[in-house]
């Protein structure tokens, strides 16, 4: 699925990578600032950072696609609204409470936004904004407005890496892919590690570029490029209130070439969206399933995801243990249920490229054993070591390798598939989740 | 959901408690062995439970729901062929193997019921087979038919409570459930802790009972006792692939009142799946969902079933942690995707009874998360203790209390409604399913 296959040998290999990466496109501004504030939810103190993306100019040339969740948050109300706007100049951005539910949560975004649109020049109409946290709670309003200024002042044209790491939240690392094309680039930053099972969008994605593309071209190529990677991973099954994806292009660069761009803008989704997989929490192990000779994308979509989603198959993974009787369990699962009628008799199941399943019957051994054990040793990004106080930490802020447990299940009936890819389930997703209060 | 609002101060009250519900019923007869053998799939020993469940007189009067899993184990392939049979005389029960997909499968089970048929003067299709355990793996079918001697002339008339803790594989006590009619009474006993979200039946369960009923009142029964208990549990969405629920009759007591036993058998099987969840691997806390006022009865199972099913619910619950937002997040997820027509504008939400959501906002305070809190902590079996080794193991092997973590949904919308039962996530089913394997 990502584009590269880069192995990162140290902390300082991977942030120097990352900095190349995040050169900002010609015609944007990034920066950022943090601050405490007491939530009126509960009684102790909490830190926020705000982060700002500006436009030198307003462009009329945005897309944006968000959750499917019934109950989306403030700002994705408001972001469905600025899609009419004529043109949109800046986005702010909040972490610890996604403003979801709270009372007055609407207006109390839209003043954030008039704030940041005195500060900037703009109207506040032009100001899209995005927060993410803890859903209920409400924006530290007064507090937010006057951080604004320092967050403005910090702005500058060189790297968006400080906006990248500033939007993060139980995040480890940043996220930021880069696609040139011709003298401009798509530069995409992400956040995003946990309540992901994004639909129609993920959790908070800026994609920027110089690249001359009309709005309508925009907000047909969006969508296709979401499609096949935000909407093809999950961390948790949990989708999110908050999911927004937002695509600005300042128009700098003419780009003559729709073709060039459609393919640069699949490459830094697909590269994000594997980077927000192998990033979210508590996960050891990336797991690719591709599924083949399906009646159908859709099922083969749904299928995918449900061996990804099944708990004791990601358990397993953890473990490096080849319990693959759990992944026949969940192609089960899923068929019973949703798919009665598919013909199942042909189906080959292979990990690691060894076949573990075919004419009806598993082919299990202990060599076979012995290497399915070395596949997921191999795929491994780091392993737990026990905690004296029970709280299991990552032990790793970088990704050592783009490595993934590799899951092919051939149905034999069909010729549509599709590619989807989830991760572990372990001992620190859990700490990070139930442990202490996110 | 459970008949009962039953407290143990100890394991020995627990097991007493069990010895008085494991009274057999007239006309059967229960025994059990234990044996080591060495598995064809991996190179170490594993260890075997034999259980045996016979009627004195094969009889006409059974039924048997099994898992809609699409790759179900080949016992339950026999089931389904035993269900055309005339009568029925004896349940052969095995665990560390659940026969699932195993070359010639069905051949060794029918090898096993030929056994234990011979053993007990009853034809093989007299014999019911049923198995548990590794996915994939064989059965040792010469060492089975090996201890099946031992398992026959262990049989007991008095008690089902050896046969209960026979079954169990990662069950942490037996779960027995008894209801009276008259001079007789249904008993059941069942097996279930991981890899629980049961459609058309959960797994393993064994209901005996004396009370005379003709076959097809018990097949008209039973799918409708089953569907709101143990059709109405998870926890862990993972539908096994040997989900069964057997019921026989011995006829040994009239009875003439089939309201009274589609009551008590109604009670056992609500029991029951309360057990099974509260013996869920790892399950600290026990969550009801009651969905009200939906527009359908389907809707509103779904929709609570999406609830207990968030691993993001199911983490806050462990942690004892009031994060609800997380409780709205899995409603707008379902309804997002699968009832974007619902109406959500009158939702109401409470935890422990009190209002945290309503009029389209949260109801948050100090107080209140004090409140839930509290909630959260009497509803709790037992809490971790970090572990030196970093596996989690349960710290009890008995249910302290029958309370449950109490979610109510007020969709106001209808008149149907539904309640379910999850549990929450945690370190010790990681341990369970991750940190040695299955």
């Amino acid at each position: 699925m990502a584009s590269t296959d880069l192995t990162f040998p140290s902390r300082e290999a991977h942030r120097a990578w990352l900095a190349s990466q995040a050169v900002l496109p010609k015609g944007f501004r990034a920066g950022s600032t943090s601050f405490e504030f007491m939530p009126a939810e509960v009684s102790k103190p909490a830190a926020m950072n705000l982060t700002l993306l500006a436009l030198d100019r307003p462009t009329p040339d945005f897309a944006a696609v968000f959750t499917r969740n019934a109950f989306p948050g403030a700002p994705v109300v408001i972001g469905r609204r600025r899609l009419d706007e004529p043109t949109l100049g800046a986005v702010v951005v909040n972490t610890k409470t996604s403003n979801v539910r709270a009372p007055d949560g609407v207006a109390m975004a839209e003043r954030l936004c008039a704030g940041v649109g005195a500060a900037l020049g703009m109207a506040p109409t032009q100001v899209l904004p995005s927060s993410t946290g803890v859903i209920g709670w409400r924006l530290p309003i007064e507090a937010m407005l006057a951080a604004v200024p320092a967050a403005a002042s910090s702005m500058g044209k060189a790297s968006l890496l400080d906006a990248a790491q500033s939007i993060m939240t139980t995040d480890l690392y940043p996220k930021v892919r880069r696609a040139a094309v011709g003298q401009g680039s798509i530069v995409g930053i992400a956040k995003g590690a946990g309540m992901i099972e994004p639909n129609l969008a993920t959790m908070l994605v800026y994609l920027l570029t110089d690249l001359a593309m009309p709005r309508a071209t925009l907000r047909r190529l969006l969508p296709a490029a979401v499609d096949p990677s935000f909407n093809c991973i999950s961390i948790d099954t949990d989708t999110s209130t908050s999911d927004t994806v937002v695509l600005l292009s300042s128009g700098a660069v003419p780009c003559p070439d729709e073709e060039a761009f459609a393919q640069a803008l699949s490459t830094v989704c697909h590269d994000l969206a594997e980077d927000v997989v192998r990033n979210g929490e508590g996960v050891h192990h990336v797991v690719r399933v591709a599924v083949t000779r399906a009646p159908a994308e859709r099922l083969a979509r749904a299928l995918g995801k449900a061996v990804i989603n099944s708990p004791l198959v990601k358990t397993a993974m953890c473990g490096n243990d080849p319990n693959v009787g759990r992944i026949l369990m969940a192609i089960g699962k899923y068929a019973g249920m949703h798919a009665p009628q598919l013909n199942l008799q042909d189906t080959r199941v292979s990990l690691g490229g060894r076949t573990i399943f075919e004419n009806g019957s598993f082919r299990l051994d202990p060599a076979v054993e012995a290497e399915l054990v070395a596949h997921l040793e191999h795929a491994a990004l780091y392993a737990s070591a026990a905690p004296a106080n029970g709280v299991f930490r990552p032990r790793i802020d970088f990704p050592p390798h783009e490595r993934c447990v590799e899951l092919a299940i051939d149905l034999a009936v069909g010729t549509a598939g599709a590619t989807v890819l989830g991760a572990d389930l372990t001992h620190e997703y859990i700490s990070e989740n139930a442990d202490y209060r996110t």
